[in-house]
């Protein structure tokens, strides 16, 4: 498939999604960290306006000067922007402006590919395909946590239940001590967090070839897991009592018997599915409580090719940090992933969300330990 | 004009509005006090549903019973709801439900007003018209908010500018002191909050048959108004400072030049047209600047007959306390108004976004002294 | 007693007080609202230097230029200070140095007083006096909270219970509609807001000549008056959700009994003493169960001469606003009352906590609906 | 020196330092993270009482059993206790009841060690040794953090400048990539948190042999460097606008030039000397700005021994997680250390206010990134 072809299926992919919404679903954030799916159809369009045809069309004409206020995300290199947790503010632009300003774009970026991009062109096209797939997760995340957060739990389509998936494999792996490289070492697409391949030493150790499920961590809750300061960080410990949560995300308690809101609709929770939306001070408390600890991303890495993904982003032990030899690239781009190398807890692995060839072993996902509204998982490690 | 003929028409007003409207901007909530136009749609419909069809009509079938969650405002009597904040996180019902909704009420209202109503039936319907045209108000402030918070400014219609009327008397009115009897006297509708004349002891007073126009207001704050804490009310200074306020609602400099946003867009502010959209703690802080005060609202009442209203809510210098004979009902309509009588203060008059025959001498309108979005504006006495 | 006399008498009164203290108890803020003994102690001395040491004494050394900073209060004409909240951040100066600086300014000001002060002079020391007596009380409520608020409930002396009084009249006074004068009307001090002398048209009514007790307030909590949202103004109640009141401040129920904490200590509530630390909406609350209601202030007022006064702050059902012939002073000392006419309820009466001859019939005392630290208790009318 | 002699000389150093203070320095809180004086007098003696009397002297009597809830910090294996936030709110109990309380477990203490403590008892004295060495530690920051915030900048002593040290080499060390050992090997006293030997692989580093100067700092500032977001992580570009951040904490420009706050009083800025009171974010935009990186902790550790320390704890690139083979203990001693491993940065060294032998090369401090005021530096590498 040549990068034409490449760039209409996977900006169509965007679009497809989005048929199964309403109109009125499109510019509702619930919450700062979730945007509407307007935003997104058109954040991602910008990004392509802004870093290739700004650059590389000549007297290329904006869609519209304004939109670079109202969808740059995080680029101060950019300029200003609209405050993130202002995104749902917009009624206007409407959809099919929306709409517009993506076939806009689509058909200058396919005028653009019928010359032969050269290197740097290419690399910048596919990092925005990347950045697109990557959205792509977003919009079904974010919309599930709008229609999760509203009352009447309306559903997005019977095919989307994402949550039912189960263990395949039931043995542990052991892994020998030794030296092992980390890193990106091929000649595809990586972000500049997965490279500068390195070395670390690891001891033996053992990782779950299959994820923790619904059942066992009902077990945890039941043996008064949320109650049981003992087993949770200092932080998780505060997050827990000032929200007062005692299961994961959209799970509902409903006459003794626990549901969980899917894109499906509501249903009993299946004990034999693989757990999802717990964030890591959950899954450390549940580690602890199982006597067992996480994975740290490298052992992970290590261990990639021999297990199977549970297709939940699986938290690791391992702070968000650059690599020895990271080096962030200059201007807007180098604000991808480099700046937020604070805070964060890696996760590896894919989601049943994930666009499909978007990951990789060396893929370093991340995010707050606090949040859940990702198809996050627990692999136990020891 | 029957009662059919009259509901059917002040029922239609609120969707004559709405079809000024796009989709996308039904959900929207921008900010907590202002709610979206779906909303208003539906809460005024579910006022009728729940205060008549469920009490006067035999095996009434409500339209959907999760919607007493979603669309009761502040009645506790009539049990939880969805806060507030939240009523913009709902991009379910959609458009074509609600209005599926509002038919089905509305067909089941006009079937029961072909029976004769009894005077408690005929008094809740009209409570549930005057309720209806208070939220047509709402609606048109809420929608100027929403759209006077998007950085792209979009204009509502050519036709809705609503803050370019002017003055057309020049005079100052003197009334003499006396007793005065004050509250509805008529038979009409009125609400409860003007019931219980009686009678208040007032001093001779000046009042002026105009209202503070724009450029008025230019010279207090070229004068310094903002930044003169002798001028302010101590609240008012803080929320000053807290919000770094330095002109009314709305306004904005643009190349030394002051533009306001209205409906039908963003114009320079006119010098002759009435001041619109400034607080309580502004309007004193005028009538301080000028060496006048703002009327009580029983000097306002008592001169009303003799004024010219300049269609803007005008602040007066009374708080909203009960009138010495107050009664309010038992249940839910008691909430209707009593339970605000703190921290309010009271507005008489009308505003152009007023419904026609909503307002008369006696109406006791009332916000919290820091508010802005109503159409308010400045009458000054002495 | 001429004025040196009055003046040393008032200024030691302030120093029997703090006697009762360690040192320990001097520089704590608990709350923003109430100040630290140590900046009560400075901020009385500061005003006599500020407003006229500074004025009248030529070539006055200030005692140190500093002191501005850390003792003005609200007096915007008197330049920047240190915020409200963090009055209780400073260690220094020490108890020791604000002695000494009380010694500095009483020395100087005696001095000052040898000469024979004129009529403007003498009415500044004279508001300087009333001031420094409206801090006595506040350092007491002020010390209740701290001590009240500390887990080991610290007893400041025996002889402070102040909250044990009774009512000793059981009679409801009537009197008659008509047009009373409201204001003060006599030679001596009085503060600005009491000033201009005006007329009211009050109807008949009736007001206790007692204050409601414990005992009836724990039949209105026995009665569930805390659960019951019918009874509360909106405000109330969202102010008693959100801290999750269910008694009078300073109450705790040890073993199924109320006790209160009294500066003697923790006591088993009195039935039969008068009720004690309740905010407006508690008043409203009880009033509204009681199915009567507070007087106005114009009603205490012109009840006041045959009432019995229950030495408590009385709240009314009148808003803090100004008399309409208000007129504030120029400069700092207009800062003193008027700035703070909104959002606040009127008190009348006394309190235990009172300084002896520091009320009067007229005297207009304001607090926020939400605050109880004072020693507030409930009249009720109809 | 035997156990008793060295429990007297560390408990006799806390009050060597509190012997400079004044009765009112010792009960005030100014921020959530800083403790009074009296409170760490109390809490370090609630400590040996709690963990070691109470569990070793048959018969112990509680000194006064309301102190388990004032001056346990935080573990919740013993019990409720006071919020953080508000161990400032108590003036009672006084300082010389916490003095008579330190001498009540002390002669205890003294009592028990005259027999022969066993190997547990024996570690658990050398614990509340390590753990009272902390707290005077934490005195010293946090009576600096209450004067540096006092507006009057009170001085300690002459004696305690704490800030003026310099680099005494110039030297950049380089080390040889390999597997390197890391952890506490030695048979003394340590913290759980350093135990569990495991091998790293290190690549080739640099590693400078002194500290970042305030005069390398100013470079920076007068550079720009607050104000170029590509040089901050967004977490601490967020710090810098959140709090207007344009300097290290307790520098005030006057006149054009810098002062910093020290506890022998305000002084001009030194060029020469060590540069500190940074937070995490600062040390690694500085990096950033040099073109150098922070070292990692296992950097820090390898190169330790041939550096010269520069009494500054200095930020690491390493988060603060447990070791491979990290075991907590159970119970309360269990939440020394491990409870805090999330949202944590590794600081390696020793400040000039630690006390004596209490650091060592494994030694692992952690702070949040935002913080600063302890006495933190900048060590770069590459």
């Amino acid at each position: 498939m040549n990068i034409s072809e490449i760039y209409k299926q996977i900006r169509e992919q965007t679009t497809v999604f989005c048929s199964y919404l309403q109109t009125e679903d499109y510019s509702i954030q619930v919450v700062k960290f979730a945007s509407p799916p307007k935003w997104h159809l058109a954040h991602t369009t910008w990004f392509f306006e802004q870093f290739i045809l700004k650059e590389y069309v000549k007297d290329y004409k904006l869609f519209n000067k304004d939109y670079n206020f109202l969808f740059n995300s995080y680029y101060n290199n950019v300029g200003k922007r609209i405050l993130q947790a202002n995104r749902g503010n917009m009624s206007r632009p409407t959809i099919d402006e929306i709409y517009a300003y993506r076939q806009h774009v689509d058909t200058n970026m396919l005028q653009l590919l019928k010359g032969t991009p050269n290197k740097q062109l290419t690399d910048l096209i596919i990092l925005g395909l990347n950045h697109e797939q990557q959205h792509q997760e977003l919009l079904i995340t974010d919309v599930k946590y709008m229609f999760g957060h509203n009352p009447i739990f309306p559903l997005l389509d019977k095919s989307y239940n994402l949550v039912k998936d189960k263990n395949t494999k039931t043995e542990t792996i052991k892994l020998k001590a030794g030296i092992y490289e980390i890193g990106y070492q091929g000649n595809n697409f990586c972000y500049d967090n997965e490279l500068g391949v390195h070395k670390v030493y690891i001891d033996d150790f053992e990782i779950d070839n299959y994820l923790v499920t619904n059942g066992d961590y009902l077990n945890f809750m039941q043996d008064g897991g949320y109650a049981d300061f003992n087993l949770w960080l200092d932080d998780g410990w505060s997050w827990l009592n000032r929200h007062q949560i005692n299961s994961p995300m959209y799970w509902h308690k409903v006459e003794e018997e626990w549901y969980c809101y899917t894109l499906s609709g509501l249903q009993k929770v299946d004990k034999n599915a693989i757990l999802c939306h717990i964030n890591y001070y959950e899954a450390n408390a549940f580690a602890e409580w199982k006597n067992r600890r996480l994975p740290t991303e490298f052992e992970w890495e290590i261990a990639s090719q021999k297990m199977d993904w549970g297709k939940r982003w699986e938290w690791t032990n391992s702070a968000y940090l650059p690599y020895p030899n990271f080096k962030k690239e200059n201007g807007a781009l180098g604000e991808y992933n480099g700046k937020f190398m604070s805070n964060k807890m890696v996760l590896r692995g894919a989601s049943v969300a994930t666009s499909k060839n978007h990951s990789r072993p060396t893929y370093r996902n991340f995010f707050n330990p606090t949040e859940r509204w990702q198809f996050t998982g627990i692999r136990l490690a020891k």
